[in-house]
């Protein structure tokens, strides 16, 4: 801040309601600087972010903490029917019902599409997804790096997958909720109070799973609009997180707390995740299996694989990812 | 066989060049019925085929697997150029680049879409994707259970993922040479002397890939039509998979060698694996980092995990499966 | 009706509010006997119906209508966007923008999809779009014409444009009033009295252009669900329509009035018209400046021209279809 | 040219083989001078270049040309095959056989979906289809004129549907010959003689189009790459096209004769007629029937509809015009 903001008292922090403290875009910056990672890769790998720093190691602990065997997929039905969470429905066509190849065998085959970045699709978003003053992660200018062909830098094919150990903050778990409301910002004392809560400790390498409870709350009371009010992140949680070391970011959600906290920012969880600090996110996860699964368990640490499509120029993937204990 | 037959010498077995020895259809349809496994599962499992047979011990022993923390991931790149093994090329559409969606942050977007099955997409085949004489595995009545909405039985929403131990067959690997030719036809005999060569014994819930080096052999000497020419499994290797309990059959190419062998039905492999056993395949793996990984490492068996999109009504999925040695 | 019938006191006729009497399914079923005109035209041409009778003196006829050259285009804009008269948004995505095909010249390319039966894109329906008690137009049985390539009979390729004499038969002037209201049952009586009040008599070859004024209501009420309540035609007006040898049937809606008249059928009039008739229908056009510029000249008849995309298979197609005055 | 230039002999016209004289990129740009018409309509006209010169003059002119009543489509069948002049298949999925939506009646539905521009699908180019040297038509920056949203400026829906007088240049029929060789030029002199062959005058609000064969050749040639050679115009026609005032320009072919005879310009026809004339261009028009038709009826000026879907943004539509003869 500069000199005559330190004179001035700091105004009330006034979020809308439920989204947490009001964030003034200088504030804002600030933690943007505080938290970017660019340049700690070279230049041919800075296209992966953190995941650079997933070693054989985390991998190798990750398939220790496999115990149980049991396999818990997070992806969402393919969802083909527009609602207020659904404004780009994907596609799911038959191309051939034994009738079209000629038979012996008859052969079934499907079409599948989607313009899966939004609401409804689990997804992967690689660091091309993001761009904060012109600029995607590791300082590359968007304008050059993406095209009408693709992104040159960050794509999902840069990134591969994922196997690294995952933590389930189950914040409705620890409340003794069935869900957090719409709005419900999840802050850094709420992270370590989890932890705390829940016998997990955030390190180096993770892949962190915020479960709001959507899922359930959307199966009991109908669907909404997420950009209006969902429950996620509020920036002052991601310090902690850019500490910790995280790789990845998931959630039922999409990260990010809406109404926004930042001023004039729709997305604010997503410009510091993906292109200050090269963590890739996962958006809209079924979290409600994985949570009874780890009531079941005892434990919120587990063996998780992330395995996008390897889209050349992708920013991003349709994914299912497989959480096992 | 009617007594004429039984009466008249067998002619020698006489197949295409390099396809194997020439199969009758009623020999195929004997062979349908020593492997075929309806009505093993419940009615309400039996979608999911051999994947019932995946219990948590295999996935523990799989995890069990991962030594050196290396990470192998098998799908091959999102092709949208047609050619003589793409019909279908894939489609990418960027659908933001930052304009669309108000900023900030600009936002990256893009469209995926595939008519998946054929011979370049690596992909899933779940149990309703083959049909053989108007029946689908368990004996379910194909026109019944797929339609333009969908399939009801045996969809890759009945999947889910798989955990299971991996087991790379690198033929070129035994055979000292750079790849397979197409059209060869690896037999029963060549699968025990691989085991043999590679240290290796398929058992129950394996996956097992097999590599003809159809990826190397493309990236030498450029794409050809596989539907006329591929290196892949002859049905009478089949019965001896069925009896080892193997999960999956995994390939760089579809599994079946062609010229089919067998008389009158061109994907012979694809009706004895998905629709006799239950038994899923994938399609159009890239083996051949994993070839070196497990050269390198000096095994060949890995924890494998295939993760494929949740499409109620799906014949399958593209994935991109993960190998971790 | 049978005798039996006739003995019986007819119920009094109750629609639901708005959408006209009732019909029960044995009086539709002899109003389809009465409108069908299977086998009037040989086997290799059946599949274009009633346009078989379109001839070189109806496009003549046509071509001398235009007086003024005013050209009024009827197609909807593209949408993309859902909404509850779009429950399938069309895909609009841009594929190059000066980026991937080398300059110079930059070229600005861009992909469109549309499963564009519905509520939202102007189109044609083929005959092939609709069955009735498992036949098509000329008795064609659907189940050997229709399949997952396409179909075999009654597609849209087989139509061809349209060039004939256009009539609006614009309700909402003759009335007086904005627009029909959703549910409102244009009868076989309205036709007459629209006929008297714009002074045009229908006749053979003609393209009826049935306007209720949904464009209008949507833009000053906004969207609702056409599948709920549209104003469009009861199936008593479809002998009258039959009698007059029309060629085709145009509306803002999808010339069904819904809720439905007819005891379990949900769209009575397309199977009167496409099934029983052979008459091609044009759904979701926008007539408001077709209104406007008939009224403007005084005259309701004018130059139609209808060119559906060339589709082998295709059961219909997105068009713009033209009025020339 | 600079004087230097001037000093030099010039070097002898020689362009690829039939591909016509070398053109330099001065001279290019020399011509895109002479022929454009930036800044003729208002600004708010500009999008739709010289249609804003078609006039209902024009439009009775046209109908009054209709004698015979024939009516001849130009669109190609829509193509879901690769080939060496499909490289981005149409797409063509059934989404209802008569058992996704409730019957009765059943209904049979398809997606079509296509990334039209290329050398198959028949379309029409709008003017922000092609930009040189930064500038769409009318001198709008390009950049600022088209994003991944679609384009702001020139859009197809801004053009609407044209109907005005359409003159057909059989060349094989001028030449006696059953088609043009790939890379044969069409250039001034030739348009002229074809002029005085067929008995026609080309002039304003026409729109022409150049047959050369293309689909007699490939029917009995089979299909090859346009890319690299196809017949069409030379550049040095087009100041004859623009002193004559030209709506619209069409071919068989994409307009541009290739190899290009214009150093380092792939299409240099497409940067006259659309970025510097305002002309809009139809592509890949089967012009087969037409010729038959006008051959037969001794005349080869006709009636011309064309009417692009309404697509907010559009580059341009797939459209199957209409000659009326």
């Amino acid at each position: 801040m500069s000199p005559s903001d330190a004179d001035a008292p700091a105004p009330p922090p006034e979020g809308p309601p439920g989204g947490g403290a009001a964030v003034s875009r200088r504030e804002f910056d600030a933690l943007f600087e505080a938290v970017r990672t660019w340049g700690r890769w070279a230049a041919g790998a800075a296209g992966r972010g953190a995941w650079n720093g997933v070693t054989a190691d985390h991998v190798r602990g990750a398939a220790a903490l496999v115990r149980s065997g049991t396999v818990v997929p997070l992806g969402r039905p393919w969802d083909t029917a527009p609602g207020p969470d659904n404004a780009r429905p994907a596609l799911h066509h038959m191309t051939d019902l034994g009738d079209v190849e000629e038979p012996e065998p008859s052969a079934y085959k499907d079409f599948l599409g989607a313009d899966y970045h939004g609401k409804s699709v689990s997804h992967l978003d690689a660091l091309s997804h993001i761009g904060y003053r012109g600029r995607l992660y590791d300082g590359r200018a968007a304008r050059e790096e993406a095209g009408a062909g693709g992104a040159r830098f960050g794509s999902v094919a840069a990134l591969g997958p994922l196997v690294t150990r995952g933590v389930l903050l189950d914040l409705p778990a620890v409340l003794g909720v069935p869900w957090l409301e719409p709005g419900h910002a999840v802050r850094a004392g709420d992270l370590l109070a989890a932890e705390e809560a829940l016998g997990v400790r955030i390190g180096e390498a993770d892949a962190v799973l915020l479960r709001s409870g959507r899922f359930r709350r959307r199966r009991e009371l109908g669907p909404w609009d997420p950009g209006t009010g969902s429950a996620g992140w509020h920036v002052d949680a991601l310090p902690l997180l850019a500490e910790r070391g995280v790789a990845l970011l998931g959630a039922d959600g999409d990260s990010d707390v809406r109404p926004s906290p930042v001023e004039g920012l729709h997305s604010p969880v997503h410009a510091l995740a993906l292109t200050a600090m090269g963590v890739p996110l996962l958006d809209n996860l079924d979290l409600e299996a994985l949570s009874a699964a780890c009531a079941g368990a005892g434990r919120h640490a587990f063996m998780l694989v992330v395995s996008p499509l390897n889209v050349p120029g992708g920013t991003g993937s349709p994914v299912n990812p497989v959480a096992v204990l």
